[in-house]
């Protein structure tokens, strides 16, 4: 298989967290691929029209994305615990929390774009309303840290993860463990499994 | 169960057309509920901290999003044929299509966001690269008509009428069926399904 990969991308990293969970990171042959919302990438493009990463091209030819996607296929092709639970409320909860962390990177994102444009250029209710969000989002992370800890590691834990990563990653002046030490304690404990501490993310270039 | 909603959001309009299909529309009640980027509505926040819908909220106060895993869920609740295959290959291209039908919405809602500000904030090259991502996206649509056609109706189908339909509602100027008759024929055909005639967008306000 071979994956459009970066490895400052939080999405191409919930790929590579599943791939290490799931014992499959030497079937991954990975293309560094640079995926910037202002350039799109034909080399991406050939793959998948909407130049994004991850996206996965199988063996046959085939090719999956979104990141969702190929951590659900990654998932089905190994025999260790699944990160996807199987049914019932288990996998609604892991759904949800994939989804919390999914969106909080997506305000993230788009916070950060909003704040690299020229001064002039940026909506100062926008960046505001991302930063609501995110506190938002953080406060719900820190109530809702026991059931986390007392469910088994899986798809939502990783994007959460990987939301957080981004956090240190790119807002390294927001401060967001502070008033929220339930989920930062969590989040350094998290950060000692290997899966997570083989994926921290890197300025390359 | 409770759905905040819009007539508006082509996310929410995935959420009704399963429920028209799963036959569970008069088991949701619709709780009218304005989600604009700029204006984060506590009324929302209160079940969802990213201030987006479709959120769900089930009877026993336990809350679902985003509108994937509304659907999914959904699905769970009807002994109908499945809007989401259960395995194999057939799931994988309704993942994909699905997909690429919200990825597709993804760009759009952006472009339409960026188009909408006062002139000298927008970022040409921007709305340049949306452009080319929403042709790609038909050209790669157009030639995967046949299959779409062969596949049962299902998730990935829901997805991409609603980003085509969203293409009409909002995008009216940019003739996105001209270069693209596969995969426009097929979208017509599915505008008669009931679930979707019943859920095209409207302008309430």
């Amino acid at each position: 298989m071979k994956l459009h990969w970066s490895p400052r991308s939080p999405y191409v990293r919930k790929v590579m967290i599943v791939a290490y969970e799931a014992g499959l990171v030497d079937r991954i042959e990975r293309m560094r691929s640079v995926a910037a919302m202002r350039k799109p990438n034909p080399a991406i493009m050939r793959d998948n029209p909407l130049s994004k990463i991850p996206t996965l091209v199988l063996d046959d030819g085939r090719v999956l994305f979104d990141s969702a996607v190929i951590c659900e296929y990654l998932d089905s092709l190994h025999a260790r615990t699944p990160l996807f639970p199987k049914s019932g409320q288990t996998r609604w909860d892991a759904l949800r929390w994939h989804a919390l962390g999914d969106g909080l990177l997506d305000a993230l994102i788009l916070w950060r774009n909003e704040r690299e444009r020229e001064p002039g250029q940026r909506l100062q209710d926008l960046m505001e309303a991302f930063e609501l969000k995110t506190r938002a989002a953080l406060a719900v992370l820190d109530r809702e840290t026991q059931p986390l800890e007392a469910a088994p590691f899986g798809i939502g834990h990783i994007a959460i993860v990987c939301a957080l990563g981004y956090l240190d990653f790119r807002f390294a002046g927001f401060d967001w463990r502070s008033g929220h030490q339930q989920i930062a304690a969590w989040f350094d404990k998290q950060s000692q499994r290997p899966s997570v501490q083989n994926t921290a993310p890197v300025d390359d270039q």
